[in-house]
């Protein structure tokens, strides 16, 4: 079927409306309306070609909520109707441990990303600038209710990067940790922090979204353009969920962990970390890092957000809005992420 | 009361005789007679002054076994006759989270060395080296019936250095678990690995050792030289121990983790640790370091050791033989730990 979509034709160049192809549904898969696709940082990044050669024309969108319009035969995880979601991963190969461990986002054959890769049937996959997409349903969620589906959208990416690294390393009531960036994921890092009983504190680099960190949950925020912050700091934190793709100097987030505390990573920075290996064995400290998370752990992800009432703070775009809003993106003015209103998309 | 000590005068000269005074045994001391002191590579750097300047003269000496001969007021914990061991610290304030916490090393006023530190009472610490030494009985172990007193000595720190950082990161049955080095730390690593239930593959420069590192339990020996080796074992292990404190390719040692696998150093290289960001989100992997561990835990690893017949494999010297012996160590001429026999003190 030919549906409509934004497409970037070339790397670098603007996207524009163009149609694709979307698969049969066949057996095993869903034919989903598209109600909203987020517009994720990392969308950016691909259709630019920064992180490497791309096949174009390519539809980004990896934060899709739609609603069930056909389910293939073999079907029983979803049904017509039904609100649900599509992240970063539409396929794996579901055999090796990974996959069988529940994190089919590092199979070891490759997942198959949402755009710009290569689907279990050869063909390539294209995201959810679009009306409608077709995916195997075993990567669908389910949306509870209660969740507004455009403040879910991206949840499916920022909402699952953040949460795993954060369940994986015991935020909770009486632990401390800090959110590196209030930006699209550090911004759900905050919310989820918080709704796990977590003493959240923000570290970002000036104090100009101070109001809206204290508003999103954390109990502090401190300007990482001031040294003090990090003497004032020093030893105190549990956990420190970076969210900043940029170099830092991880010396100096390392040091603000207590003994057994653990820096997280949810992004590569450009230039390798040079890390002062006295301050891993001082406090027994650990650095790491963490790529979203498995299909169970995000709908656990989903769920806990709808019994939390927590949705992405979001800028609802048309889809002729796209370009300027990827502007707006890279100059961080976006509190605190776009969603595309996929019924624009015509 | 004044003792026989072996002491190096001054940085980087030979150690020589002398006699050294130790404190009366007040409230909560015990008295050893020291029956073997091993030779860490850390007594070698600390004399040399390659951690900075020392007070001395300077009576090295952090692996010590011997018996306890008087105890003061209000001991309960050892008694007249008892064989102990003293490890790496001598005292810590006790009170701090980390020191409640069982983590004594890591106490947040600094843990008191055995030697070359400030004990609480204000006077220098001297290791041992020596014929007596007197300790605050909270910070002595018990050692179990049935380890040999010299193959023991160097549990209290390589012991515990390997034991403490197997425990923490799960090596058991099921586990692959890579060392990276053989020699004090490593051989003692192969062996509780193993006897934890782990499969244990040596990582060594070279084969030369390969035959020990079988012997000692591990399943697997591979030369880092070879650049198969990374190739090969790619992906492979849960868990990897580096007791190599020189500078290696950090990176080359996490490819060889699989998902949510630490590398643990339990040293510290000279230079920074220049870390591909992308090994560590593209496994979810996780590098730390770990430093000795608490009395609690050296004193379970003493245990596991008397239960499953561990010690050291030692070569027995006498005190004329140290400074011999420093050399040797220097040259990785050693199988795999120097043993003082405290009788030659005289």
């Amino acid at each position: 079927m030919r549906v409509n979509a934004y497409a970037a034709p070339a790397a670098a160049e603007p996207l524009a409306p163009t149609t694709i192809e979307r698969r049969e549904v066949g057996p095993g898969d869903v034919l989903i309306r598209i109600e909203y696709a987020g517009i994720c940082h990392s969308d950016i990044h691909t259709v630019n070609g920064d992180w490497g050669p791309q096949p174009y024309p390519l539809v980004p969108g990896h934060e899709i909520v739609g609603i069930v319009e056909q389910a293939g035969p073999g079907v029983t995880r979803h049904r017509v109707g039904d609100r649900v979601g599509v992240g970063c991963m539409v396929n794996s190969c579901g055999r090796c441990a990974n996959c069988q461990g529940g994190d089919e986002q590092y199979c070891s054959q490759g997942m198959v990303p949402t755009y710009a890769g290569v689907d279990r049937d050869g063909t390539t996959t294209q995201g959810g600038y679009s009306t409608h997409v077709v995916v195997d349903a075993e990567y669908v969620l389910s949306v509870p209710e209660g969740l507004d589906a455009a403040a879910a959208a991206p949840l499916l990416c920022a909402g699952i990067t953040t949460y795993a690294p954060l369940r994986r390393w015991g935020a909770g009531p009486g632990r401390k940790v800090a959110v590196v960036g209030l930006g699209g994921l550090g911004h759900m890092a905050v919310k989820i922090a918080h709704a796990l009983g977590a003493e959240v504190t923000v570290l970002s680099q000036s104090l100009k979204k101070q109001e809206d960190g204290l508003r999103l949950g954390a109990g502090d925020y401190r300007a990482t353009s001031d040294p003090g912050t990090f003497t004032d700091l020093a030893g105190r934190f549990d956990l420190i969920v970076n969210t900043v793709s940029a170099d830092l100097d991880v010396n100096a987030y390392l040091g603000l962990l207590t003994v057994d505390g653990a820096m997280v990573n949810v992004g590569v920075a450009p230039s390798p970390l040079a890390v002062d290996g006295s301050l891993l064995l001082g406090g027994r400290r650990v650095l790491t890092a963490s790529m979203i998370g498995g299909i169970a752990l995000t709908q656990e992800m989903l769920d806990f957000c709808a019994e939390h009432g927590i949705g992405a703070d979001v800028e609802i775009v048309s889809a002729e809005q796209i370009n300027e809003a990827y502007q707006r993106v890279l100059a961080s003015d976006v509190r605190y992420r776009f969603v595309i209103d996929a019924a624009t998309f015509g």
